[in-house]
């Protein structure tokens, strides 16, 4: 018998990591923790250190550090504090596996040392591939590490490729659900509230993500993603409408034949799988019942409706710096827009804007990256009265 | 570079022989036909040799073989005549995959002998897996011969479970397009003609198999194949209505998660799959545009409207020589059927009284098999009076 795989969670108190801790419960001799790590939550890390028992927690945010040790007293769980200590949990001997399961740019560094490390590395926060898939993937190759996505989309693809001859992959198709806002008439488009583009129809997930779903920015990242995760051209990688999501990728091949992955909108199940793979734990929940479905949809984006997937498309053709640029305006629109400064229809204004106003460097080092991250939110800040 | 595959394709004048020596065509390169088998269609085969230039043809009629023989005089092709000469193109040492497509029981012997000689067989006749799919494994485990399905839903499943963790499948879907009648009320069922059944809404085959999807004892046959092809439990295997016949199976894993295969309704596909697996070759026709399908319906089987699939599962659960004799039954009745002698709900009154009949032995041998099968064949010639 194996003994368990020590997982490190980077990003535990967020959606991802309270799922991925509820998976690795399910299966005590499978998965070990050793590491939780988040920014400021005091308080819910320290519950997940009482009952998943970690070696150590980390908080990127000092004082929130303090807070989550007086929580914990009575237990033998180090508290460690600052953003190194978030890198120091990911790159611990003791730990096989790496959920980088962080928002936002913050989970590039510490996804960038498991990497170095030679770990496998299940990737839920898509900016560290968005911002720096050039150097991670290289870095992978040299170290050995194994990437392995989180995100339902890509945990689709990298399923469906197992066993297949991927070099005659013709096409992948990413599967859309088109968001909150896909039966809503263009033009009104300016009018909808943060709370309308949080309800989104199928997936329950952060705030981000889910306007990044609305104006599907969300599938533009993920199309960089795929670009770095699988080793395919841009013009291979389709976006394709699927009000369902139930089927969450396609992969066609060279003799026309595609093969589909299908499953319940559920996170903890690429989760799960990412953990595992290439092994399949059972879950308890019932199965997609196919005969009851009934029917499942397809259809184009409309292209002009979502120009967020566009400008993902330009930064990636564009490369180096761009994506990185890209991306940070998109953090910066949504924020604004979550915070009623802006309309709905300014975010791929603002991101059009930012990416013509960057000058697209090689971005060779991680730092020269963040450095770009850092320059458009300041340029952002610093030019908002046009926006807002 | 490796040398050409040599592939002999019994049953080459046949609907899949027909469409075997079209894929191998567009790749010279890979395939190199070696020998050609059929029943006594002598001018097809006398063209296909000219076309193919095989080492060998076979023909099981000999008067037959005596025609062909005329057409290819200046040809420095054999011709061979006799079931035991089709046997023997399918263990030549120059070929390496036997393309099995011939119809009916007919097509047991060769395949037999294949395996015992540890080719790669390429199976596209249900009857050897249906009749002797105890006896064929068995034999193929101990023989090393690999089995490849080239039925569109036995060679979906094959692609989805290539590089999957198969101790975790759940169940597997075969889908079934419900056939000729599936939207004619039940109580019309017994008005309609041949012509009728051989209308199939999606697939162009051979007039057996069409009646018997309509019947869906196609699909019967089916569960029974798979469950030897891939040693799945009987109650592990099920069947979906998909009018489209698009998706061609669904595997089900433990964790919830299904992988489907869908491609054009053309059986080229699963040739060309079969004969170059695990490498896929490019085909020219454009591939499936999922945009432009709109939906994919799926629906539960009314398993009143198809008794045949719940014969075909007894047939399967009794064992030995059950599924021979419904085999034998079902080809009986359909050939009626298709003279106009008798209606269409006959078919499977005739099937059940047959199995009601047959005292099951283990049928531990390929001639106690083929016994069976004359026997049932020859008591519902004798009992027809019954009815017709």
């Amino acid at each position: 018998m194996t003994p368990p795989k020590g997982i490190a969670v980077l990003g535990s108190t967020g959606s991802i990591g309270v799922q991925t801790l509820d998976v690795v419960a399910s299966f005590p001799e499978r998965f070990r923790v050793i590491a939780l790590a988040c920014n400021r939550s005091a308080k819910e890390i320290a519950a997940q250190a009482v009952r998943h028992r970690p070696r150590v927690i980390a908080l990127a945010d000092r004082e929130a550090a303090q807070t989550a040790q007086q929580c914990l007293q009575n237990l033998p769980v180090e508290v460690t504090a600052g953003p190194e200590a978030v890198v120091a949990c990911a790159v611990r001997p003791d730990v096989d596996l790496v959920v980088g399961a962080e928002s936002g740019v913050t989970g590039l560094p510490p996804v960038w040392e498991a990497v170095r490390a030679a770990k496998t590395v299940a990737l839920a926060n898509k900016e560290p591939l968005v911002v720096a898939g050039h150097l991670i993937t290289a870095e992978a190759k040299r170290s050995g590490a194994q990437l392995v996505p989180v995100d339902s989309e890509h945990s689709a693809i990298f399923q469906l490729l197992l066993g297949q001859d991927r070099r005659s992959v013709r096409r992948i198709m990413l599967t859309a659900s088109g968001g909150a806002f896909r039966d809503l008439p263009a033009d009104r488009l300016d009018q909808v509230t943060p709370e309308q583009a949080l309800a989104h129809p199928t997936w329950k997930m952060g705030p981000k993500v889910t306007v990044d779903s609305a104006t599907l920015m969300n599938k533009g990242l993920e199309v960089i993603e795929a670009h770095w995760l699988f080793g395919f051209a841009p013009e291979q990688i389709e976006v394709v409408l699927h009000p369902e999501s139930i089927v969450h990728s396609i992969v066609e091949f060279a003799d026309g034949t595609m093969l589909a992955q299908l499953a319940r909108p559920d996170m903890r199940l690429p989760i799960q799988f990412a953990l595992s793979c290439p092994e399949r734990l059972p879950r308890p929940e019932p199965a997609l019942d196919v005969a009851k479905l009934g029917a499942l949809h397809f259809d184009e984006v409309p292209i002009s409706r979502y120009p967020c997937l566009r400008l993902a498309r330009e930064a990636l053709a564009a490369g180096g710096t761009a994506p990185a640029a890209l991306n940070a305006a998109d953090e910066v629109a949504v924020e604004w827009f979550l915070q009623g400064r802006i309309g709905f229809t300014r975010i791929p204004e603002i991101i059009e804007s930012a990416l013509a106003a960057h000058e697209v460097q090689a971005g060779d080092s991680i730092a020269s990256l963040l450095a770009v991250d850092g320059e458009v939110r300041e340029r952002l800040e610093k030019d908002q009265r046009k926006w807002i």
